[in-house]
């Protein structure tokens, strides 16, 4: 895989709450000097990489019910219908971890179903993702939850959020892979610091990686 | 301070995404033995614990864009309208740290507001805690930040959210009392696991503690 077809399938990604106006700009900048996917965010700075990334065709990114899905299922439609009114073409939201593990999948199946009701009825395409926060589930709840998202409607499965106890490995990612089949996507996030792990994740079956350090990833593959 | 007078400024509290039900069940019947000021929970949990603590004084205490505080205003301000709805009788609301950081202080300041005028639509009393998380932030910002909850309408300050680089100390529980003054409260959370801890954070003017530990620290204290 050559460096620009690496680049369309990672999300350039700054999230946390130091996250800042500058940072988000640069952010931008090197989203389209890249040519990556999307510009991945916060929802307060959705507008604002809207306008960094106007006249580009790197897509917006809005995380959703971040970083621990414990907001309502309610509160995540509403995030969802607001980040993609200010310009959010891709949706990652978090599920409600607690539900999953107690096997309330009724409960866990609404939750994701939200926010994908939410983007079905966006004016434009806009794409679902969601995040499972792999490091705190078991083999069995993992299956469980990529099984319920793909159901629920999602365009993909994402491994972590990047502030869990563990990131994206390949053993996950393929567990994913092999769970979802190949009818909707596979996002590997967390820890991907360096190319060789986001080529054994594109390898494990990721069709999608978050990274923050995309530089650092994308030199060190051949143009 | 006696023991029941401790417990009646312990929020008493369980966070973080695995959660579940019976955890919240707990929670609560524990909140009810000690006789605390509240049970704090994620907004998902929000319901069960007005269940759960009817017919006691204790009160419903819910997080809002917990732990990141990097949603909109809007939606901060949506989501505390739900939780007073299904119940809360407290919100305890994460600012944008990087709007902060960067001292967009109208920014900061109208995103805690947001949440106040919510809690002051309410039918019934509701208290906002304005939580800073103050292991990001210098003393200046500290200061800035206090001083703008209290301007914005907030009933407390509060120090940290438990998920951050570090919770309570001495030091930042008496720097907000000496920020904002006898007027509003300040809550110290994070960290706090033990009897001298709790006291010494009393001792330096927080009038409300955040524990999930609580057992353990009322057991230390004279009844």
């Amino acid at each position: 895989m050559k460096r620009a077809e690496l680049a369309k399938r990672i999300d350039h990604t700054l999230l946390g709450p130091t996250a800042d106006t500058e940072a988000v700009k640069r952010l931008c900048e090197e989203a389209i000097q890249f040519d990556v996917a999307s510009a991945c965010v916060n929802p307060c700075h959705v507008e604002l990489v809207r306008e960094s990334l106007k006249g580009s065709d790197v897509k917006v990114c809005a995380v959703v019910g971040f970083p621990h899905g414990m907001s309502t299922s309610e509160t995540k439609a509403f995030e969802a219908q607001k980040a993609i009114a200010a310009g959010a073409d891709e949706l990652d939201m978090v599920i409600n971890v607690g539900a999953l593990k107690e096997g309330d999948y009724a409960f866990v199946s609404e939750d994701i179903h939200a926010v994908c009701v939410a983007a079905e009825k966006a004016p434009r395409p806009v794409s679902v993702k969601v995040i499972l926060e792999m490091a705190l589930l078991t083999e069995e709840e993992k299956v469980a939850g990529a099984t319920l998202a793909k159901a629920a409607g999602a365009d993909y499965v994402k491994t972590s959020t990047g502030f869990g106890p563990g990131g994206a490995t390949v053993e996950d990612v393929a567990l994913l892979r092999a769970t979802v089949g190949e009818g909707i996507g596979v996002k590997a996030a967390g820890g991907i610091r360096d190319a060789e792990t986001a080529m054994a994740m594109v390898e494990a079956g990721a069709d999608r990686i978050g990274a923050s350090r995309t530089g650092a990833i994308l030199e060190r593959i051949e143009a």
